[in-house]
């Protein structure tokens, strides 16, 4: 059986930012075992799972991907869209659109210190789409 | 309910590649409700998902994974399948063997801009094997 | 239906090792169709699918992961647990925290040269918990 929940994010400025608590107070019913799966239906932000207690280890997230891709790379064709667009792209396929957790116990079971990041790796974005789907 | 399918990719050069289409008609029968899980079954290849319109995004996806995972870098052992070779391992663990995508109201719940891409590593790769999963 | 298996590794070194031997043998019963989902509980080693052959393929994932992400980055802020420990949490977040695998005749059907990779990132870590997830 599979259920799927729409989750409508409050905008975020460019970063990496927990949203937990966001995403499973949205989930009204959850399976005794399971599996939950988190899409976001855009290109340039991602999600991934890291360290949830110290605000630092977002900042320097934010800082070490601006290092490994950076901003205005001389050979870059897709500028359009300003600097911040084609890095934003790559970092999303790098941390990708999706994660999966198991369901235990009636509870996802993430480790004592995950935590749920939505990357959104653009200067000025507006709200982003997840797609939160439970199969049991 | 699983259903697999495999997909025989004709060959594609070296660089990112739109497959979204050569990949959904493979499937015959979509569920209401469901996950679409894609694996390849390669390790100097991957799957992503990320825009779907403009052709100098591929060309610059291309252009920014060589930057970040160069040849040559002088300390690498594996070299004996080529200088492409070692990277397109890393590159293809970057961008992971997988993607699943809901299944909302009979087709797959992609946002707007986004399509599936095939990463070929391989400066000479034959064709690849994909699983298509669906389950439901 | 799913069915959780909780796996405990061995220590490991840092660097990358598979295990795809000491995770398959934990499962007792694999269904004939089915997705194997693969969990690790932590958020500095990750879980990816690359070449099983050559040992020095795991010594340049190590190298090259290393030129990438390098320590001791000016600007890092979060460095109270080592100067491997940052760079550990954003290499997990590029590998990611899971992998899936279709199951196709009784059977994980990975190819040929496929192996399941346990990504060490930390100089001192204990042992890891992985949660693995059969649905069929």
């Amino acid at each position: 059986m599979i259920q799927h929940t729409t989750i409508r994010l409050a905008p975020y400025r460019r970063g990496f930012h927990l949203i937990t608590r966001e995403v499973l107070r949205a989930i009204n019913d959850w399976p005794e075992q399971g599996i939950f799966h988190l899409f976001i239906k855009h290109t340039s932000a991602g999600l991934c799972i890291n360290e949830n207690a110290d605000p630092t280890v977002l900042e320097d997230f934010e800082s070490i991907f601006n290092h490994v891709v950076p901003e205005n790379l001389p050979f870059i064709k897709h500028d359009i869209e300003g600097p911040d667009d084609m890095p934003a792209h790559i970092k999303s396929s790098m941390v990708g659109s999706s994660i999966s957790i198991p369901i235990v116990d009636g509870r996802p079971d993430l480790g004592t210190w995950q935590g749920i990041y939505l990357c959104e790796f653009r200067n000025h974005a507006t709200s982003r789409t997840l797609v939160a789907s439970i199969y049991s």
